[in-house]
Parts: structure tokens; sequence; C-alpha cells
């Protein structure tokens, strides 16, 4: 008699260059994993062909057949609709009225679950990460632009309406700057690791006397987030005065957020977040003095995330996982 | 064979200067009310002891045996650990950690549940009035402060932790206004009456011309939140650029809650709001505008609350009905 053999979930993470497959076990270990190209500007059946392919071949490849897998999740950039896997709308991909489960699972014949990506990185860190064993948490990702994921109560929170959670996208200053969602001065505009190049560049190119114009290498294309950091810490006064302002910046969108979801952790992904305590210790002290009921609230520690690359296979695994456990259906 | 007499709910608005007590039917319709002073400076113990028997004495003199009411609910100030039924802190009855529910059941032998005044108001509004049969709705009061309730699938949200939900501490400006909450620039220090009549108050000194100074009898303690709008209507310029500023960050502040919430509808109570569409109508007009998603998402309405003066009891008597319903216990 064989030993009965762990069934697996396949975590795709989709993004606007490359598809990223995961296989996973139950307890959200990566087995083997596999990328294939977007090409965005295809049709999405095209895309979602290429995406179930790759998928299938990696269960086979790996010694797994199709029902030996119990769901598939799908991380999707823009916004979701959970409940029926569709993607509605997505800058970064294009695609709109996307049927995103429905198509998929004409390569893969089981469970297919779709979610924000941010989302499911979020619930990621809350089953394995760095919020691991949390019931309620915050996850932001400063990237291109500001996402963000809640988990409360273990679950993907999202709000009445898709297009709700758009954690990037509240007001945060008054300089006036225009949110790639149309809005002036979203939290997107201020803490986004954009916004911080941008400012960088600017910086560098006013001011050659900075070390943000050395570390460039004299070149503001070569500007990067982790510069002005290292300048800070090289107690440039440049690099001080932007990583000042940008963790202000940051620092009042996530107080906000606390005093709204008042969560048991605040998890921060994507590249900013390799700064690790430089970033986080001046966060923690500025919501120890500013959220609401300090001193008598509980107040929630900033920590950096730790699934990180992996972060979009194992959250739309876990989201698939925790779905299918449930019983739901698309 | 007497007719089966419907059991009735008490409802109980803790305020500052009073204590409204209401006996509600389950349809929420009000039977009958009393109202006892607060005396907040007394200690907490002998303003539940009063509180607990006018409501008991409300019932009885309306015909009605303790054992006929199933439940009773108290909406209070401040930060409300539901669960226990304990007030953690209240800066407007300065209370702290006080076991409300604990010591109300002593006068009134029947489950008593508390939340929030805020939270429970929101609840009221979606069982009878405005955001009625919403499965999700935001409550703002604009008053004294900025107070705030969520209801997401028919439930008051309530965060993680208490201490979640305050709504009116969220980042809406960089005028370098210090909230009482201790932070600067709180929504709440911009959208609040209060922060409206200080302007108001402040215009009219400042300008003899206005028709402002006129309204308020040329005596700025006499300013109210209605005057601005009354002078704004008659296209007094000075009128019409504060309701013009004081609505653009009240807008902005929704549009922030509406990107992370999407509820179906967005419920403004408090004073400003018998203004109506003076009100409303702008800020539908924003919301349309800079929603994120606009042109593709779900954008709610604000509407005002239908509620008014009942809002405490109503909020309070749902919250009570909907824990008693479910079997919790406090």
């Amino acid at each position: 008699m064989s030993e009965q053999k762990e069934k697996v979930i396949l975590g795709i993470d989709l993004g606007g260059t490359g598809i990223k497959i995961g296989l996973v076990n139950q307890s959200y270990e990566i087995l083997a994993q596999t990328v294939v190209p977007t090409n965005a500007k295809r049709h999405y059946k095209q895309i979602i062909a290429d995406m179930g392919n790759a998928a299938a071949a990696l269960l086979v490849d790996n010694g797994y057949r199709l029902d030996e897998c119990l769901c598939a999740g799908v991380g999707s950039p823009g916004t979701v609709d959970s409940h029926s896997g569709t993607v509605l709308y997505s800058n970064n991909i294009r695609w709109d009225n996307v049927p995103l489960a429905e198509e998929l699972y004409k390569y893969l014949w089981m469970p297919v679950y779709v979610n924000n990506d941010a989302n499911c990185a979020a619930l990621g860190e809350v089953v394995k990460g760095a919020a691991k064993g949390c019931k309620n948490a915050i996850f932001l990702t400063l990237g291109t632009g500001v996402g963000g994921g809640v988990v409360i109560d273990g679950k993907i929170f999202e709000g009445g309406h898709p297009g709700g959670v758009e954690l990037g996208h509240i007001k945060n200053g008054t300089e006036g700057r225009r949110c790639t969602c149309g809005r002036l001065d979203c939290l997107e505009t201020y803490a986004s690791a954009t916004a911080l190049i941008k400012e960088a560049k600017e910086a560098a190119i006013s001011c050659h006397e900075s070390l943000l114009w050395e570390l460039c290498g004299e070149d503001p294309e070569e500007m990067n987030a982790k510069i002005p950091f290292d300048a800070a810490w090289a107690q440039d006064v440049w690099g001080m005065k932007l990583v000042e302002n940008y963790i202000r910046h940051l620092a009042d969108g996530i107080t906000d957020l606390v005093n709204i979801f008042r969560p048991d952790l605040v998890v921060l992904g994507g590249g900013v977040c390799a700064q690790g305590e430089k970033l986080t210790e001046p966060l923690n002290r500025f919501l120890q003095e500013n959220c609401f009921g300090a001193g008598v609230s509980y107040i929630p520690q900033v920590v950096t995330a730790q699934n990180g690359n992996d972060a979009g296979i194992i959250g739309a695994a876990s989201f698939a996982y925790r779905q299918f456990a449930e019983g739901n259906i698309v």
C-alpha cells in the first residue's frame, strides 16, 4: 500500500510582465515554480491559455495529476470581483471584465479563485509570513504604486463593492500631486517607490554636491529607492530631507489606516521595505505618538513582509485554499 | 385568551448632558421615552444606577414587566469593548474602564449590550432610516467632532481592536490644526460643525461687511453652523468661501472612506446635515469625479440621516436586538 499523497495547490501571480506559477503544499511551501511571459497586449484568452497550459504542465512535470491539485488561486492587479472570479478592470494589463476564473477552469478542471494581488499578499503574510497567527492585519506594498490588503478575522476584507480597500488612494498631502487614479494627492503620490525615486532624481539634478548625485553615478535615470536611504544614512542633508519627508507621509497614511482598522500588525511589502528598521523604527515611533487613543489603545507594530518574491504565489494559493476549504464555488 | 404581547427593547443613548432612554418595539418604533441628567462628574455607579432605575421605571410605567423586555442596548461615547460591554475610555463623560453592561444588568436583569454611539447610529440608519435595506453603509456625524460608524454585511464593523473605526481621525489637510486626539489635521478639525463655526466666527470678526457678521447679530458667540450656509446661499463671498472650503474637506474625507469601504451608501448625521441637498449635492458631484475607479466602479450616494433625535435610541436598540437575536451574551 502506497502512502497517501498530499494534495497540492496552484498559486498564480499575474503581473504586467510575467505570470509566476507555483506548486504549493498545504503548509504553503513552494514545491516547484515556473514563469511565463504575460505579453499583455494579446487577447486575454491567449494570455489565460498560456497560464493554464503552463500550470497544468507544472503539475504534470512534478508528478501530479490535475485531480491531485485541490484548487488554483490567481492574484491579479486591478479591481477584481472575487465572487465571480472576474477581473473588472486593470490598468496594468488593460483588462476589462475578463472572466478569469471561468476561462482558466477550461485548462485546469479544478476550482479557480481570483482576488486582487495585494489582497492575496496580505493573506499570504497572515498564513505564512510576518503576520503569521494574526487575526487582523494591514498589508501595504510600496512599489510602482501603493497597494493594500486588509485581513479581518482571518479573512480578506473586500469592502461592500469592488473598488474598495484601495489603501493607496486616501488623501495624504496638499501639494497638488496628480495620482494615476485621477485624484489629487493620494497616498500613492507620496509613499510609493515611484514617488520617492522621482523626488530623488529631482534633488540629484538640482544639487550635484549631494550624495544622491554621486550614488546614482551622475545619471538620474539610474536613481532607485535605495539611494536616498543610503544617502540619508551617510548624513547627506538632501538624502535625509527626502527620507524624512517620505517617512512622514507614509506614517500619516498608516496612522489613518490604524485609526480605521486597528489591526494586530501592519506589514510593509515592496522594494522600499528592504530598508527594514531604517524604515519601520521611525514609523513605529510616529504611530505610538499619533494614533487615536495613544497611551490607552492598542497600537500595532509596523514590520516588513517576509514572503518576498514568493508573496504572489503564496498569497494566491492561500486565498484559493481558504475558499476551497470553506466550500465556496465560483 | 389574551393576545400575545410583543416583547420590547430598551435603547439607551448615553450623552455628556443627558441619558435618553427609549422603549422600542421590534420594528424599532419608539413607544415611550424619558431622559435623566448624566451629571457626568459623579461616580459611574451612581450614573448607571440612575440609568437603570429610569429604564426599569419606563418599562413599568408603560405596562411592561422586566421579563417582557428582550434586552437593553446602550450607545456610549468613546471607545467601547463591545464584547465585554465595557467603556474603555471616554473624554466626554471621563470614564475609564467602566463595566457598563455588567453594572446595568444589576438593575435590569436582562441581556445588556454596549457599543460606541456612532456605531449604533450607523446600524440604526440601516435597520430604520436613510440606509434601510443596505448591507453596507458608512455613517458620519458632523457635530462637536466627526464620529463615524461602518456597517458591513449588515453588521457593525469594529476593526481588529477597540479604537478602530475612528473615521473622524484620518488626515485631511496640512494647515497644522491640532485635533483633540493630539494629532495634527484630522478630518474632525476641518469637517466638524465646531470647525465650521470657528472659521465662521473668525471671518465674521475680521470682516464686518460680510453677511456672516449680520446673521450672527453682530455677536460672534451667536455663530452657528447654519449661518455660513445661509450666507453662501445669499451669495455672500465670505459665506461662499467658507462653505466651499468646508465641503471640499468633507468631500475628501468621504472619498477616502469610499475608497476603503466602498459601501452602498454614505449617510451624514449631526446638525450640519440639516442643510440637506445644499450639502449632499456638491459632495456627490465630487465623489463621482474623485473616487477610485470613477466611471467603472460603483460609487455610493451621500444622503442625510433620517433618525434625527431618535438616532441614539434606535441605534442602541438595534444593536442590542441584533446581538440578542444572534444569541450573543456579554
